[in-house]
């Protein structure tokens, strides 16, 4: 498998322990973490120095579980694009404030605000100012969300399957909740609507 | 402006009421198309072609407002990628079948399904075969979601108006989503594993 003897020199899995000239003994430790650079790098599309940087977060150990989740989740999310609309950012700014437990970090010093602020003004752009309405039902929804996603991470006992099953929920979850927000939108619409 | 009159020699917006030989007159319904036509081009990123059949199914009187959207919603999905992975197909049907008032349609006839199928698949391509546990409690926050939505769009009058908010706020509101999303994540694994 030559993507892994990759992965080894690039310092990526730890070495095997050699058990003869040429041949290493690699443990289930080893199988969880060539898991995690996998999904790393095939469905977060990470660079090898990216999946770098997520490895040391991981493997620091002064920092709390959710510390790492929130490091890898920002390598995983893609920064501002398009063209910021300060009003956008000032609605973001004030959806924070309102849950109140968070900070707010700016577009250039999180990519969750940076997405957030580029859709509003995206959505700005085209006439509809009034979206940021719908932030706190969102919210609301996305808790449910939130709590069944860390019930499925919470299931794995290593921090490397955690972080993978993490990184592997966050981003097929995210085509999953669009298929499934379409199925509702019908529901919800035929309930609403039709009258045949 | 260039793309009004590319518009309106592709039939895609009615021709004005000629005031003088080289001045027309547009009305309010005019421009409420023209708002439809950028919505569908620039944020659906559909082909002329494709916007010419929405605009046909919405111009279509028999049709209810709930069919009409369901039109457009699965102009503006993206049919099934991947490989599609069969057990993935039987697990969409028994959500489906779950959620009783659904007919199934098969990922051929319908990219809602498609787009469902080929997340699904992608998880089990790397080991997450219990992703479709995770539905139904998508689908619970799904329905807040829908029904904000649906309130959203039901603020306008005109049909051009509603289908252009349900364009708009499907594409840009799935980034939107996928944001807060990322937020709910923040709050539920500060509440249940940060011990700072």
């Amino acid at each position: 498998m030559p993507t892994i003897k990759y992965y080894l020199r690039e310092g990526l899995l730890p070495a095997g322990v050699l058990t003869s000239p040429n041949q290493a003994h690699y443990d289930d430790g080893h199988l969880r973490r060539l898991r995690l650079v996998r999904a790393l790098v095939d469905v977060g599309g990470l660079s090898i120095a990216a999946v770098r940087e997520v490895l040391t977060a991981v493997d620091t150990n002064e920092e709390s579980m959710h510390h790492k989740l929130g490091a890898v989740q920002e390598a995983i999310s893609q920064p501002a694009t398009g063209e910021l609309d300060p009003i956008a950012v000032k609605d973001v700014q004030a959806f924070f404030d309102r849950h109140g437990e968070f900070e707010f970090f700016g577009v250039d010093e999180s990519n969750v605000t940076g997405m957030l602020v580029s859709a509003l003004s995206a959505a700005r752009s085209v006439g509809h100012d009034h979206f940021p309405e719908l932030l706190d039902s969102y919210m609301e929804a996305m808790r449910i969300v939130a709590r069944a996603d860390l019930e499925y991470i919470a299931r794995r006992t290593s921090s490397d399957d955690i972080i993978e099953a993490m990184v592997i929920g966050t981003l097929i979850g995210d085509a999953v909740l669009k298929a499934v927000r379409r199925v509702a939108h019908a529901e919800v619409s035929r309930e609403a609507m039709d009258t045949d």
